[in-house]
């Protein structure tokens, strides 16, 4: 195999009360990658169509975490990296985790697999760190794993897959603005009182059960976020009002990653998409753009498409 | 059935990482209680042996648990309790849990069990409340349930059960020093760093994850607690020789509820009867009394003797 076509995929980081722990993954947002080898030693970028970003490799996401694994596996050969980036920088849902990941999944295959998941997500955080500024695998881990992710730790780098019940869907809402993950980090105290944290640990060890037993009404009572959601919801305009309508339907809604994105999980996809409506009365009635989504939970995570 | 003769286990609260919410169930160390009918309407506490506590039934957690139920019940005859109490109070495996958890989990029995397991932790809860001074259900719970328990929330009333490896073994140490549980809770600070807190609920979700896939290697590295073992720690001798001791062989080592006991979770009896061995020779060198345990997990919880 010389060529390969992959489809990355967008992640939801977080999930309520799993911040810097918990993510998913989507089925039917992602960027697309082919990657190619080439007699030339090193990685090359080629070609990146959608969204303008850096073509020098130590400057772009992609480039980052491939150069990574190609220093460690030393092969007597080179990569060009084509870039169809389809998910927005900036939106919320693991854009740059996608580059990031995309890339080293793809180049592994090539090698013909010598790194397991653990591996990839090691080399797809330097890449991930470019765009953060910190190594983080919250987006990363779904994106390679599929389904729902826990980050246990991240040194050393230990990603545990959770078991995601079948009728899962999510319903997003990309509203156009930006907010940088350096201001959504810098909002949140570094301190949080003793009771609230208790909540918090009580709500990630019921999610976590309630995904084990398929128990949709524990996921609902789950999804909730006394910590990170009321700082970080402030930043995110309407954000009560599209929560309050996407809860008719929907078992919780939250913060994707550091957003501006918003989230809903439901039970089944026509609630997903009663869900979506919901929001788009909501936000229609403002003069913000945006766009919405709705997917199935993907277990797969990175899909070969050729 | 006009008597039932039951077994209210010890029970060991907060499992390191889960604090205020997590518990476990223990097996041969509990109470006894004989619990009979009489023509005079009332609860009556006509025995107490093993441990020097008040007849009175509302100066008595077993009392006063059983009045909760009794007045919500509202029978037309009345209940005499005999409490055996091997679980010395203030040891810190669940004493006043037992004895409030056993005598509604027994009267239930004897009027036919109108009550369900939660209604039973709601009544037990205002028996707690007259030892510690606040409802709690993170012993009750377990006692009440059996294995291991989340209290996912106390308002309303939340226990979820969650799977209990079938190897599971647990090794208690309990010094025979007092530490009130008020002291215990005062030296906690009301606030504690975000980043101690998001590595305590990755080992919540990691701990129960690790029990529903019966994974005891990740059972041990979720046994951490960077929030209240390094206060508390300091109120209980040797906790760090004890813990590095028992280590060797066990897959965890923390405090049992708010302390003096300390238990430690092992794979297989044998490792846990090392661990017991392990401490006793630690604690054999100080000029402090203790007594060790070692228990299979109870999934059971309470047992009905006659």
């Amino acid at each position: 195999m010389n060529e390969i076509k992959i489809f990355s995929p967008a992640t939801v980081a977080n999930v309520s009360c799993g911040f810097d722990v918990l993510g998913f993954c989507l089925d039917t947002i992602g960027d697309e990658m082919i990657i190619r080898k080439t007699d030339k030693k090193g990685i090359y970028i080629s070609k990146i169509e959608g969204h303008d970003l850096p073509f020098e490799v130590e400057k772009n996401v992609a480039g980052v975490s491939a150069l990574a694994l190609y220093e460690d596996a030393q092969p007597n050969f080179g990569f060009e990296i084509e870039i169809y980036k389809k998910i927005k920088p900036g939106s919320g849902v693991g854009s740059s985790s996608a580059s990031a990941a995309g890339s080293v999944f793809a180049i592994n295959e090539l090698l013909g697999k010598p790194y397991n998941k653990t591996q990839l997500t090691y080399f797809a955080m330097k890449g991930e760190a470019l765009a953060s500024g910190s190594e983080h695998a919250d987006n990363i881990a779904p994106a390679l794993f599929g389904g729902f992710t826990l980050v246990k730790s991240v040194t050393p780098i230990e990603v545990l897959q959770i078991p995601t019940p079948s009728n899962l869907y999510v319903t997003v809402i990309h509203p156009q603005i930006e907010i940088k993950t350096s201001e959504a980090r810098a909002i949140l105290p570094k301190e949080v009182e003793l009771k609230k944290a208790i909540t918090q640990w009580a709500n990630v060890g019921s999610l976590v059960h309630a995904l084990h037993t398929n128990d949709y009404q524990l996921i609902k009572r789950s999804l909730e976020d006394v910590i990170v959601e009321p700082h970080r919801s402030k930043l995110i305009p309407f954000f009560n009002d599209v929560k309050l309508a996407a809860n008719t339907y929907a078992l919780g809604t939250g913060i994707s990653g550091s957003g501006p994105s918003i989230f809903a999980l439901s039970e089944g996809i026509e609630n997903a998409k009663k869900v979506e409506q919901a929001i788009r009365n909501v936000y229609s009635k403002t003069d913000i753009a945006f766009e919405t989504y709705v997917s199935k939970i993907n277990v797969q995570g990175m899909k070969i498409l050729s």
